[in-house]
């Protein structure tokens, strides 16, 4: 039975990291909230949805499996990373790779405050000021410190082809991949500052993008932009050299 | 081999989650920062670890047990829930504590944000006034969506005796009375005011609280006093009612 995955349909997102998974692994999915109206897709059905689903979950991403109903990002990737190989067999070298997706899941929880540092219930242009001041502190040291942290642990690893955990690529592979290019996307000048310094992450980031079935998904239209309404957002009053 | 739990020595902050799974599980550990200094104890000895260890954590808190070194909160009690049955046994059972947790998690990241809503690196005093504004959206949004919908989830699971996720309490559960705890302390007003909403998790946190285990932690010199260095802080110009 093919996986459903229900997310916001204009948007990357959180979603973006449960799709770049099910791509790689090659699984069957129905991106449920993208079909039609007429065919439960649309941001409405999926609100109306979450009401009706057993165990309640918080928030999407939402992926239902067998008529198991798994939500959080982080969880639904352990799930998925165990079934397709995208994750170490072995218990411990699951909660590595468990555990590193959880502090890519903290950048992504800052990146998102970046634009939204008071609250997710004002727009943007309510708290501008304090976007500029949370967007400063982000760049200057929290960009450096998560980014310097992946960095060390690739050249830990060593030779090339070596993921984050292991030899294989991994799904914290595919997410370090997707925060890398969504930082890129939202922080050109900051990241082009700080390249020098990202040479096994973006060397991780290349081989990614070029893995088969990812180039794939990357060139299709199962592909959202990157836009300013998901985490990622290119403001450029919040960009600047690192 | 006794656990090694390294996190900083005079807050409860998100240590204290792990703290309570190894107390109710009646495993032996060591918080190791609280040792005298002589005996590798103190805020330094645990920043000169953090670079000594492999692989590499971000930040604490930190399992060591058998020489696996654990990272992120969640992480962390997703191994030890398995190995100290404070989760279900089955695969799906399990991703639903982890599931639970990490919505948990998400509390507290905004619960530390109603006074650092800025950047971590800068003082209270120099975030203040958007933390009058974070922490306003805090108390009106986003306790009520948060406490509603575990109150919904323990409404649901019907009879008192019923945790979260199962008829045994699981770590989600301490985890949920260790939130509604912090939030009592650091916005006593508003968890006053959202009390009569909040029946059947009151009556949760209750039940956790007489735990024998939990009970003696609690009266322990072991439990660290909640106080305005960790990340539920009562500063009273940030509460109100809801």
């Amino acid at each position: 039975m093919a996986y459903e995955l229900h997310y916001w349909p204009s948007i990357q997102g959180r979603g973006e990291f449960v799709r770049l998974a099910l791509e790689e692994a090659g699984a069957e999915y129905v991106d449920v909230a993208r079909r039609p109206l007429a065919d439960g897709g649309g941001a409405r059905n999926l609100a109306q949805l979450m009401d009706e689903l057993a165990p309640a979950p918080f928030a999407p991403p939402i992926l239902v499996a067998d008529g198991v109903v798994l939500a959080q990002t982080a969880n639904i990737l352990l799930f998925l990373g165990h079934r397709h190989d995208l994750a170490p067999r072995d218990e411990i070298g699951r909660l590595l790779v468990n555990q590193l997706q959880l502090t890519i899941a903290d950048v992504v929880d800052e990146a998102h405050n970046t634009h939204h540092p008071l609250s997710s219930g004002l727009y943007y242009e309510d708290q501008k000021d304090a976007a500029k001041a949370y967007a400063e502190h982000f760049r200057k040291e929290r960009i450096p410190k998560y980014l310097g942290y992946f960095e060390r642990i690739l050249k830990g690893n060593g030779e090339s082809g070596a993921g984050l955990a292991s030899e294989a690529l991994t799904y914290a592979d595919l997410s370090l991949f997707q925060v890398v290019r969504g930082l890129q996307y939202a922080f050109p000048i900051a990241m082009e500052s700080m390249a020098p310094k990202l040479e096994a992450t973006l060397a991780l980031v290349e081989r990614v993008a070029q893995q088969p079935r990812i180039a794939a998904y990357l060139a299709s239209e199962r592909r959202i932009p990157f836009n300013e309404e998901g985490v990622f957002r290119h403001y450029p009053e919040l960009d600047g050299e690192i």
